[in-house]
């Protein structure tokens, strides 16, 4: 099956700039797709710490499983990901296949194998047959780079009809870092995380400790705020390195929350908003960006919680495909989060108009004006519930035929 | 749009005998449709005991609202049920309406308003103009009958492709009593309840307590157990009424337990689950249906919850409509439930074929043998977890491209 460009692709990608102390390079394996990269092999500078944020499922992946493992030890020296098959749910063979990568990786590039870690992304239950990775990973190890970024990107799609790439620099004391990010992700999108591959990476001298705390915050307020079918994967990995080059005399900063990281903070997040945004919009069959902003909530969790209940409500969903200013529906789902609410204090706003207010259709409600609002390409949902202060942000996209198409169809 | 005849709609429905003390008419108020039925109303002889399960929204429709607020005495002479709008979220205007047509009843009927209980189904959000009601009501009660069931059954349905009904008879002591029950439901269906209504009634002498207890159990395994799309409606309504027509003396059975009801007990839960399946058989776009049986899980509640997360999983769905065997979608449901569960202990199968065995694919997996079983109108998917002894079946249907074309242009 062909997979058109997303119509919500932005329209144009910026170059990712070299970081002191990363290279890629990426190439065909030839594991399920044919004639385009599939595997991907990373190297970082000794000293390099890392960070991880890895899938809550009860079913994880043989790659999550050995992360989970050894992010622990909080330094890293390589990442290997392939797409076309997630080495999910493969019993023991999957877990070899996972040793036996990360060996292959550890020879080719002069590391321990626990300083290697692992993604994979692709059908699940196939076993991995990891056994040509040693020659692969050797030849990719000569053949790293520090401008391999944008290839990188490719290398780790799968459904995605668009490679995610986004950049940030800051200043840290007298040092300008680089932040460079890469994600993958179009289906199975729900938060804990949305079902993606994310890897940060970044020359600013931060700790493993400050990195973990970074990257766990922004990973709340983006990469799982985000659900494009409410299916959360066995394999989502978000995984961020900080070489430390652009640090002055080897020293790291400890505390995330420096004030000289101030600048670095607001990068950092860019970065992460930016590829997590890039995976809504390649949501599949997605037609229209959808943010869902409730406000007034009892406490920001309940905030989330009615938020997600609204961006995976199919209804809702389905509404927003067909251009529907259908309130009514984002009532139904504000009633079925299971969270404080009440009734006759609900407002509800579609872009700027005010389509609902304190428990009944606004006075002076304009059908008209709220139609024009569901015909663009980016849709605001706003509600006020009237109970507290919590507040919360959710993304999502609409529902449509072409998502049916492209699950109905993928394994085959 | 037109709505096709569901294919999984049963081949013929039966006919429903009369119910000694309940009485039926509908007619065509042309709230919102024009050339059928959309307004019910039933009678009760003096001294019918009521039970009802209702929506756990928190935007519950103003129907919903006078029903709680009654239930509790115990007792009915007529229910109004409205197809086309539903009621909901429109503010006190919507209270008056339903008191302004509890009161209509009344008058109508000849009993107490508190005596009326009411549903409405339909668009949320437009104030409803009870003002005819009075009007319809009067003559509605001069029309009612007891073979008006078939009638009433088509009165209550929205995007429904077919009305549903059943019936059962069973014995208690010398005597033979009937159970019959109406339904409507197709979309916005999810447990706590399928967004639906339904009404069951009986001439058996059962106390107000005993039907409660038996309408909530079994509204626990049947209405509960079936997921469409996992949206839960402001309106969902089952209400049950008993005669005690076929008693003697008067005499009121006040245990649902006695053991005078054990044929009783079990028509009742017949006449629920057939009632719950023909939704799911109704369900938006719909062409199979599907079972979802987890087993070994650590407790009931916990099964319920990973049966749910499979059934409502729009990839699972999606491959369901596809006819794809793709197991490791079941994989992925399961590990999002946030229930206990150890992949190394999972097995899974689609209907008799074995596709998973403790944590990878099934040794003597076929490919072919599952797709067989995708192919057919029926689908069972089985999990067993190897925790505990916890069981729970949920019943859904495949996500086609029909649900979206029909939700993405509903309320226009």
């Amino acid at each position: 099956m062909e997979l058109m460009r997303s119509p919500l692709a932005p329209a144009s990608q910026p170059d990712l700039p070299p970081i002191t102390g990363v290279k890629l390079a990426a190439m065909a394996a030839g594991l399920k797709y044919r004639g385009r990269d599939d595997l991907l092999l990373l190297t970082f500078a000794p000293g390099t710490r890392v960070a991880g944020v890895l899938t809550k499922s009860a079913c994880a992946s043989a790659p999550v499983d050995w992360c989970r493992d050894h992010l622990g030890r909080g330094t890293a020296r390589a990442v290997v990901v392939n797409a076309g098959n997630a080495n999910a749910f493969t019993g023991q063979k999957g877990a070899r296949a996972a040793q036996m990568t990360a060996q292959a990786a550890a020879l080719a590039v002069g590391c321990e194998a626990h300083e290697v870690f692992l993604a994979s992304t692709g059908v699940i239950g196939e076993p991995l047959d990891a056994t040509a990775f040693g020659d692969h990973l050797s030849t990719l190890a000569t053949l790293v780079s520090d401008d391999g970024w944008a290839r990188a990107a490719g290398a780790i799609m799968t459904t995605d009809t668009f490679s995610k790439v986004a950049t940030a620099a800051a200043r840290i004391g007298d040092q300008t870092v680089t932040i460079n990010g890469i994600a993958k992700g179009s289906g199975m999108i729900a938060p804990d995380m949305a079902t993606m591959l994310g890897f940060v990476a970044t020359d600013a001298p931060v700790s493993s400790a400050a990195l973990q705390t970074l990257l766990s915050r922004e990973t709340d307020r983006t990469f799982n705020a985000v659900t494009v079918d409410s299916d959360t994967s066995t394999s989502d990995t978000v995984l961020a390195f900080a070489t430390g080059s652009a640090g002055e005399h080897g020293e790291l900063i400890e505390n995330a929350d420096d004030s000289a990281l101030d600048e670095f903070r607001q990068a950092f997040a860019h970065v992460m908003r930016n590829l997590a945004m890039q995976i809504v919009r390649d949501g599949e069959g997605a037609t229209k960006l959808v943010s869902v902003d409730i406000r007034g909530a009892v406490s920001d969790a309940s905030a989330r919680a009615i938020a997600m209940s609204v961006a995976n409500s199919p209804l809702v969903k389905t509404a927003i495909a067909g251009e529907d200013a259908n309130w009514g529906r984002i009532v139904m789902a504000v009633g079925k989060a299971g969270q404080p609410a009440d009734r006759d204090k609900l407002s509800i706003w579609f872009g700027d108009v005010k389509v609902a207010h304190e428990g009944e259709r606004a006075p002076d409600y304009s059908e008209e004006a709220a139609s024009l609002h569901m015909q663009g390409q980016e849709v605001k949902i706003t509600v006020e519930l009237g109970m507290g202060d919590g507040s919360y942000t959710a993304y999502t996209c609409d529902l449509t035929k072409r998502y049916i198409e492209i699950n109905g169809d993928y394994r085959s």
